[in-house]
């Protein structure tokens, strides 16, 4: 009973080593949407700031995405698969309820035995996961993590519904997180509000489908499926004004507590990367947090649309790109979506 | 660009604070489950162990099990859920693709503004929570650490499938963890090996049941759900040898290093609770490890089944119960399981 036990040799600090991106190839613009949904270029440009989004091919999948952006991640950060100990991949679209998608990923990049789980917190998913990867670095629990956020959101809408599907793409970020000798990645703040588990949600459980079918199948008619208003196959939609007063009013208390925890001001930022979740939100944060002329703002949204759990690395992947500038600046990312749930924190940019 | 950015403090060590448990309240043996197989109970309990596995009820969902579980934890504990800093829930029979299970539960826990997400890591996943939670508290993240294991996995399976369904039954375990003095978490071990991703899994991707599901709303006909040899409504099965050999050969190799990385002998625990798969697995594992005359061993599948997730939590609070004295001493977990992926540690028995 006396015996002590060894724990894992805490780290002082962990850091973003590489970035990597994918996106879907096919480019979906407004006036597609408008065959589907009774709207307007000019309605969804206004409200939204979204001109078109990417969607993947049918035969793309979450894990084939994952893999395009953590080879380009892995690439920049100096490593290969077999130096990963852990794999997280942020998702909701992986349409298998089990193995997950990071099992599989770990397998195609060679990162066997490397840990590896899926993440759900929706469009704050690779935020959570960078928290989880920075405390295992730094606790001493894992070395390299591979932090993949992706969503194939194409396969989980129904284009005829208006409240959200126009608003979503599909894509793929990753980040590889290892050990530093400075802090690179600040306190992370991440929270959740049940009360609002309706706000954005599938619009069905998946049982009710599954009776459905038995019936079908039991007594071969297709009353069972045809003979109801809903179509049971479980497709996204949200309450737009509950999520948008949300996202202004509490994210930007959220975005501001994340400086202040970071022991920063909005001065020493060089980027601001929300979630890509509307241009509008992501203008309204910008404004309450009061960032000077030089801080870039991630404006993904308007060519790539939501593309949740991938929305903040996409962008930031881009900003990078667009400014190689900010390379070794501090960024402030915010992600927030269905749970409702949120993750923020400080990173500084590789 | 010189600002430096502030990371949480760590904390020298993590510990179990307090466990909780539910049980699906239907008790099926395999005299019923050999009216849906062709099968014998002595072909079950010579091959299994298992006698019988509980089921939740239809109105039973995984967050009432989870809640059920964690009331129980948090009273254990001492602490309310508004203590809580982080809600892991780790399933893989949440029937939403979004949002998670724990968003949920960390609102009927009172535990908002908690960080919630769930875990896809199947029968390691309780020990995955684990390993997070560890990491989460000696880094600073959170304080308080509520994981559950919950798998309502009755709503996944066809009964009439004679690889895996007969073995699975419904339950959630939690933990609540929390900061400590001395070490109550050893160095976790956790892996995968995504090469044998197929060897435990779904039956099929969510993917053609919807298009399938279209085509009848589109015809009006069945068969498109009907002249399928596949029912298309994804179950799982798996490839029973695959998983037994892996789970005897490799999982004891994983067990005797997580010892020696903890630092401790077989001589130093109380317990030994891997994951209720197969008792014949159980039985090789303790053989393997060697493992002493006092060890006591979770041997809960017996009357409990295969509940994935929750099969450790549930096995390690029942001989609790039944053996009081084994409290503050050593138990070593191992969990397996759909990835294939494992996860490990020693842990100091609340
Ligand atoms: C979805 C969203 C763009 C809708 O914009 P909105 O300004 O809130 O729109 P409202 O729902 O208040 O509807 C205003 C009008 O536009 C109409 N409208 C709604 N959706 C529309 C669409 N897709 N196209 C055209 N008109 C639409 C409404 O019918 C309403 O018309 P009315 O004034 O004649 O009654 C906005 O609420 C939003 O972006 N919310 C948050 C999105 C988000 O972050 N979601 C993802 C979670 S991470
Ligand atoms: C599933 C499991 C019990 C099957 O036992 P097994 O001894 O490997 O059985 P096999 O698949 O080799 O089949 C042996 C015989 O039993 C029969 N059999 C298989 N399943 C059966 C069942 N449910 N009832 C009765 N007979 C069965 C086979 O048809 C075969 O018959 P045959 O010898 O006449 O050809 C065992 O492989 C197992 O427990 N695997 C790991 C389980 C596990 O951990 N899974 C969960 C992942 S965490």
């Amino acid at each position: 009973m006396t015996a002590t036990l060894n724990q894992p040799t805490p780290v002082a600090a962990s850091r973003l080593l590489g970035l990597g991106a994918a996106r879907g190839e096919q480019i979906v613009d407004n006036e597609q949407i408008c065959q589907w949904i009774d709207s307007s270029d000019e309605w969804i440009r206004q409200r939204t700031g979204i001109q078109t989004r990417h969607r993947a091919g049918e035969d793309v999948s979450v894990v084939d995405l994952s893999t395009e952006a953590a080879t380009e991640a892995l690439e920049a950060a100096g490593l290969q698969g077999s130096d990963l100990d852990a794999v997280l991949v942020s998702t909701v679209t992986h349409p298998y309820a089990t193995p997950s998608a990071a099992a599989d990923l770990a397998h195609r990049l060679g990162a066997t035995p490397a840990a590896a789980f899926d993440i759900s917190a929706a469009c704050a998913g690779y935020c959570y996961g960078i928290a989880q990867a920075d405390a295992m670095v730094r606790s001493g629990l894992a070395r390299h993590v591979l932090v993949v956020g992706v969503e194939k959101l194409s396969d989980f809408i129904d284009n005829h519904e208006r409240s959200i599907s126009f608003l979503l793409g599909d894509g793929a970020g990753a980040a590889v997180v290892g050990p530093a000798d400075e802090p690179g990645i600040s306190a992370s703040i991440t929270g959740s509000d049940g009360e609002k588990w309706g706000a954005v949600s599938m619009n069905a459980s998946l049982l009710p489908l599954r009776d459905a079918v038995a019936e079908v199948r039991r007594t071969g008619d297709a009353a069972a499926l045809t003979e109801t208003e809903k179509t049971l196959w479980p497709t996204l939609r949200q309450d737009g004004q509950t999520v948008f007063r949300w996202a202004v009013w509490e994210m930007a208390k959220v975005a501001q507590r994340t400086l202040d925890e970071a022991g920063i001001s909005a001065e020493d930022l060089v980027a601001f990367v929300p979630h890509q979740a509307n241009m509008r939100i992501i203008d309204e944060l910008a404004k309450q947090l009061g960032l000077p002329e030089h801080v870039k703002i991630g404006r993904d949204i308007a060519d790539a649309g939501n593309s949740s759990a991938a929305s903040i690395p996409l962008a930031t992947h881009r900003l990078l790109k667009e400014h190689p500038e900010l390379s070794g600046g501090l960024s402030l990312q915010i992600g927030f979506g269905a749970g409702l749930v949120y993750g923020a924190q400080v990173v500084r940019l590789p």
